[in-house]
């Protein structure tokens, strides 16, 4: 039987090991436009304009691109105790972290969680200037706050009962009659926390900060052009079918992959329920059926683990969701389409619901 | 020693009376847009397009405009229970009210609140079709969902104090040395659920709805323009100092005022710290410092007791906000502001930082 | 020696045969957002809100979708003549066309120009009803008014020189050492009334309509996903290198393509500085140096002569863009870009300045 | 007989004199977000991102504030001679600047025109960089270009048939049987390129800035919150009824009022329909029926001559607009409104159509 799982507020933020921290910083904080909470040598802690706590993202220079680990905040001192517990019983290697070793985060339980990612939880978090007001001083995307993880798993399925099984709600899905191709979860009031795409994992896919509009999404892509960057703007923007959010993926100088998002919705009401997406459905990962780049399905970042050695790679169990169908890979030509979409479009309700 | 509260999840919906069930309809179906989920001859059941209960909104046809009640959200059946003994150890008139008896909401307490407000509690609603990514159908300023109640009481603390033993946390407050001149409380992860206004109570001041861009918010504006309906906008668009919401004050056809209201932040972590404005800041209701019109703290929706009589007013027991001072009714001439405005500007953080 | 030209104000409105008028109605009405002027069994006459003449667009309903002809403005009744006399010294085919042939237009000159387009020349509009402060009406994208046409023409050089010798001035091109690619030309105060495209011509490329801002040009690709109209998105949105517009291309229920495009510049000054973009920029048709599909490149619609016949193609003269290069046919996969884009993320102008 | 005009291109800049150089540059270039084309120890020369020529506005330090001259572009350099006799026949004092004189500005005539402002007409101009598209550069509102100059003249009727006389259309006028209280007219294809507002004149209402997007407009507003420096913010943002513009008004450190100005329409064909705005209309200058606040009527900049000094005023020889009624200052209370408002909003047309 289970423990009782510890009682996790929100993803808080995210470490990631970039080879030039000077080229990082030049990203995230005077493109995207991320605020410098701390700095040293080897790392720099940020967080967006919204956060009231220390940093929503470490970077910390190091000889290979990674993904160091994953924090969530717990809503008691008591829940480190309780996450402890949990991952011992699990069988995980777990490890006490004492306060002050992560600036701006008191003690804190790391594990290597059973997708193979290193996981964080802290309770204490020393409050960060309140900035949400200094519009003089916000640059590039505004970004507001950390959103979401997004990690690739090699089975999503388990990675849905065992999310599950740490409380967290499940607010969407991508899958057919016989496979969870994707799936998003949360734990604060909106779409997700945490989702989890399907392929040889574990990785991590993107990290999503929160902007409060649209308009902040297309900036920072214009100022990616002018700066002949545009390389960089993988996916997007976009409206998402899943989640409903307007989107963007950049890559970082690393690789390491960014979303930007907006205008998702409330998820808090108890019974919330689920919005579950055919695979088949063009829209479900861009509402506007545009194609999804391969890149976007084929890359990731490595993570590491407790030890900060890379994990390996485990193939996906489940058929690759790029390979099923209506991807956009596979979008007709406007010949071919246009009678098919006319005739669609006398519908009146999305097949989901 | 009080009893425990039940557990709140969020701000619910309204019932508001209105004289003409035609006029209120074309305000807010077919201007501001909000979705019918029920009617009947007698009464509308709205909500907002990303809304998955029943609705955020009752219009109710009866001689005389007013505020019926405001209902809340609670998360089990079992708090029912609690609410009905919360204010029965208050010394509240409460009532049971048969699941059926509202449309879409199962059984429900009601309770006249000891600031002379009708409140509900229920946990049980009917799902509504989502319409969240139904774009063609959207009108007017789209909006998603219920965001809070403003409620006019004569006494903020004591409002204050008694949302606290109901397990509302603190926000945001206007105050100086010796007055508590607004409050703004929460359940859910957002600024509010409730606030105070001071004045003679109880009444409602507003409603609000969210909405997901500030371009929303501006097109309602044209829209009424275009319908010489001008006067039904009362105060704004405008950002707010309190919440950093983008914001719009509108009055329906019977006087009831209505906000639509985007891009405040979220405020679920545990020890959220409250944000506290000088009632001397002309930022803190407009940041941008423009005059608080003089209806908008006078004029509020009149409240019905539970037998649905009016509930008689108590004069605010506090010095009011309007008199204070900076409000913009003082706002100097240009000539004045000008040395004074620079030799601000100089300033890089906040007074209530 | 040139006869002088007819003093063409801009492009005024284009006519389209399409195979079934009430879808087209429905596509331009009902989810674009045009306004109707005018409509018989047979057509419909079509405008922007903030079009003070009669139409913008004439749906003609006919066996074969096609293009029969692109109609501008001329400054004065006396332009009429130039215009016959000048396409006649050009060897051209011409028609006189009485007042009232065309509901809302006056007398007309059409021409089969060299390029093999049917053009049209008026002076007198019938004055629309003015509805650009009818925000109570508006739907869709909410287009303001026609902004240009785009011809796909065998040789772009010689469109080029045939329209200078028109009156048009040149604002930006695509050209490498020894081709011109595509050239804007305009002789309204914006980049363009008309562009060229290099292949099989003479075909329509597209006719693109203006907005006033971007989030009304995500909103029509909202709507078009929540109908599963999707397939009818063809390109963008996005921000295009040439003329800095904000865009998106649509194709109608026959296959016409229809773009939306707001935010270009004021090119009314003498000597207007033209601006030349490298065919090898990724960013000269897409600023965010996303691919262009290739159907924008295939497709485009049958123009008519002055019979309405189907003019014959002519095979492209020159190298076709789409296979040159920097196209994002060739986009690098991120680990290949990465590196570049950085180096090139240090320039601070661009390589056209 | 009057003389033939010269060809005038378009509003191109205004000359500022500002008693702190420092302080304006912090309020034009660090806030407001304008480009600084070229310095000295005494003056700065400012643009717009999308603007080609060297500037749209020069700040020259001065020991008291005025507004020095206003510069209109003219096609070609013979129109200087025709700006030389037109001024002439009027008995104006005029005076030839050579090149140079100016930085990036050749030769150039001076007037004092018979309104009492110091005009300036040029031909040539030095291109400067091209920086529409520097995303990465952007600050502020991001202004594109000039938009208008806003003239307070005494005699608004007289202003009009002068500027009719240089070859200006009229778009757009608030009057009522006997008085013509504002004019908006226009060379380029906009709005207007000069207003007139009626007072104690010659003074500079105002100059207008153009962005692209309403949001910009807001940004700015945002940003002079954050400094504390909102009482900057004199009016808006809105709506105009006339214009149809999305407007700003701010204040300079000096006073000088400068708008910003974003979505007005084209104007430039043949026989430009006149929109005429009774007086009574509580739309015409906010369409969302705002008061239009004091100040906004009753200060303006003073003018200098040719030799630089201040030009005496003259009172307004009509009506003020601000005493004869619907101007918001006379808004009804909501109670007295609604009714009205409501049987108002049945109109389906404006009064002016």
């Amino acid at each position: 039987m289970p423990l009782p799982p510890p009682d996790i507020v929100r993803a808080a933020y995210a470490e990631l090991v970039v080879t030039d921290l000077a080229e990082a910083r030049r990203f995230y904080v005077d493109l995207l436009g991320l605020v410098v909470s701390a700095e040293s040598d080897t790392a720099l802690y940020l967080r967006g304009y919204d956060e009231l706590i220390h940093h929503n993202l470490i970077l910390r220079a190091g000889p290979e691109s990674a993904a160091a680990r994953l924090a969530y905040r717990v809503r008691t001192a008591a829940d480190l105790d309780l996450a402890e517990a949990f991952f011992a019983a699990l069988g995980a290697r777990t490890a006490r972290v004492p306060a002050g070793v992560t600036p701006g985060v008191g003690e804190a339980v790391r594990a290597e969680d059973p997708l193979g990612f290193t996981v964080e939880f802290f309770h204490h978090a020393d409050h960060a200037e309140r900035l949400q007001q200094r519009y003089d001083l916000r640059r590039g995307a505004e970004p507001a706050r950390l959103d979401h993880f997004n990690l690739v798993v090699s089975d999503v399925r388990a990675a849905y009962e065992y999310y599950t099984s740490l409380g967290f709600g499940l607010s969407e899905t991508i899958e057919d009659e016989t496979t969870l191709y994707a799936a998003w979860m949360f734990r604060k009031q909106t779409v997700h926390d945490v989702a989890f795409t399907g392929g040889a994992g574990p990785r991590l896919h993107h990290v999503a900060f929160f902007t409060h509009e649209s308009h902040q999404v297309l900036r920072i892509c214009d100022i990616l052009g002018s700066l002949h960057a545009e390389a960089q703007i993988e996916r997007g923007p976009g409206r998402h079918g899943v989640s409903n959010a307007f989107y963007l993926y950049l890559r970082d100088p690393d690789g390491h992959r960014v979303e930007l998002y907006t205008s998702d919705y409330y998820t808090g009401d108890p019974g919330h329920p689920v919005l579950r997406w055919s695979v088949r459905d063009p829209r479900r990962r861009d509402f506007w059926g545009h194609p999804v780049v391969e890149s976007w399905y084929t890359e990731a970042s490595t993570v590491l683990d407790l030890d900060g050695r890379p994990q390996p790679l485990l193939a996906g169990k489940q058929t690759a969701e790029i390979t099923v169908g209506a991807d956009g890979f596979t979008r007709l030509s406007f010949a071919g389409a246009a009678s098919d979409a006319l005739a669609r479009s006398a519908m009146i309700h999305f097949d989901h619901d």
